[in-house]
């Protein structure tokens, strides 16, 4: 079944791309999966398709909720829980100019520990470099967020 | 001495930013230390200041010099390289957008392995703003590149 191997690439991957923004690649791998399907899933087909003990499946969806990337649906007369991806890394994104603001203020204490001008000088050229990088992304990411509340009036 | 462990500090906050652009932690600290000093330094001067092996600054400064953070410097009459920090992390983040445009391109594959329209959608939408969120780094890198060719004249 060459459309199951394809399947099961573009999950790895996604899971690979995950990984590099600070999560489990178990959580990458869920967030594939779910995001080829339409309709939600149980824990138990997750963990099933995806080789994943329930533990690990629970942990994974938790991390997906929490960083806004699923959301879990409740079964009216079951206990059992479904979930489906939501198509927002808004929150990653975030997190990911979070910890390059942190960065650059790092970068702009060590102005004063420097031991001339030329030094100075060419940390404040880094601090600009990613300042004006932070500042496209934030921009950008308001932008979409505007654009996406309009959409949904 | 006060100002010494507000360097080391640092430096120890730079080793871990760019260890999180996939470089080690040591060339991280290598090139905070560097970016401190004015005039360039010997590796043998690296190592002492890093506790540092001397393949392990060797190793460091290759990765910075191929990421363009950091030139040599020949000394006239020695074998003794110097080196000094360069403030261009350009290479670096052009890497990142790399990486960022493969995973687009993976998602891209995805929209034939979905089960349904809604599926679709949401995988359109999430590709949408990674497409919006590399294009405005890449013009902000494209900008900022001019700007520093205009300085240099």
């Amino acid at each position: 079944m060459p459309e199951r191997d394809e399947r099961a690439e573009f999950i790895e991957s996604v899971g690979d791309a995950i990984a590099s923004w600070h999560l489990s690649r178990a959580t990458g791998r869920v967030y594939g999966f779910l995001l080829l399907r339409t309709e939600p899933e149980t824990l138990d087909t997750i963990g099933a398709e995806l080789n994943l003990s329930s533990g690990g499946v629970s942990t994974a969806v938790r991390e997906l909720v929490s960083w806004g990337l699923a959301r879990t649906i409740p079964q009216p007369g079951s206990r059992r829980l479904r979930v489906e991806a939501v198509g927002g890394f808004e929150q990653l994104l975030a997190a990911s100019h979070e910890r390059t603001r942190t960065f650059i203020r790092t970068l702009h204490s060590g102005a004063a520990l420097t031991d001339g001008a030329r030094a100075r000088e060419r940390l404040r050229a880094v601090v600009g470099l990613f300042e004006g990088y932070v500042d496209a992304g934030d921009q950008m990411l308001r932008r979409h967020h505007v654009e996406d509340g309009d959409s949904r009036r």
